[in-house]
């Protein structure tokens, strides 16, 4: 099963190799990974998407909250929470395209970012579906690069995966 | 000096810790990292951000190169590429104040993703200034929580990042 875990960490060198060396020896591949600041420019926050064993995913979770630098692990319920990434696509597409990528982008409310002689760039946000949704379809015009950002959730309502 | 690096590796487990173990060794903080696929599912992409002496970060490329999983190391300048991130922002706000909050969410060309009785959830893409620059907004509503992806940069034009 695929699990999301949002992790509170101190803002240190390090941290991230201590981090995902814990997984890396259980095994665990990482599916996607974000890291970025906080409110707190002392607090990053890391968004790990890992699949495995539930019982060993437990025991790094354990082992996690004892690194001295992790402040705080959340495993984040799908059913309860936003999920968003980001893309970057870079499709082939020359004067003759374009207005047929303009409308699968506009379909998908992703939004063209740059315009070459042959290329676009569009960004999009979404759940991970989405994405692959409208990757399929641009695929015909040929995907140049792709860059994603990987998965960030958050809990709906007011709830927050918080320090204190 | 802030360096973009963009590595393509393979997506297996273990690799993020050798990459990340390469930069904690030599005392570079990674200010964000983001991980997400690429067209090719063997093949992962990373965005890492760092701060450091320009000399020691041309070792580490270096020796990243040497990494058996590392596919390729680009160093993408600011010039010449689109950078984007993305954030989720919980704000603080009911009826009262729920217009003004969608109001500069509207500004920003920002989202509402979700609302509570007391919270929004704003999406919003881009450059890491524009996202300061409503976070710094939204701030006298209480932000309860944000969550950012670190930022993915891509080349402009028809240029790309790739294995071959």
């Amino acid at each position: 099963m695929k699990h999301t875990l949002s992790i509170l960490v101190e803002n240190k060198p390090g941290v991230l190799a201590r981090v995902s060396g814990l997984f890396s020896r259980r095994g665990f591949n990482i599916d996607s990974l974000a890291v970025g600041i906080t409110e707190n420019p002392e607090i990053s926050r890391m968004t790990i998407v890992v699949e495995g064993d539930d019982r060993i995913l437990e025991q790094v979770t354990k082992q996690l909250n004892k690194l001295v630098d992790v402040i705080k692990v959340s495993d984040i319920k799908p059913e309860s929470s936003i999920d968003r990434e980001l893309a970057l696509i870079k499709v082939e597409a020359g004067p003759k395209e374009r207005s047929e990528v303009m409308q699968i982008a506009d379909i998908f409310r992703a939004r063209i970012i740059d315009v070459g002689t042959r290329t676009l760039v569009i960004e999009i946000t979404g759940d991970v579906s989405k994405i692959n949704a409208m990757t399929d379809l641009l695929r015909r015009f040929g995907i140049k690069e792709m860059v994603r950002t990987g998965k960030v959730s958050m809990l709906r309502g007011a709830k927050a995966v918080k320090e204190e």
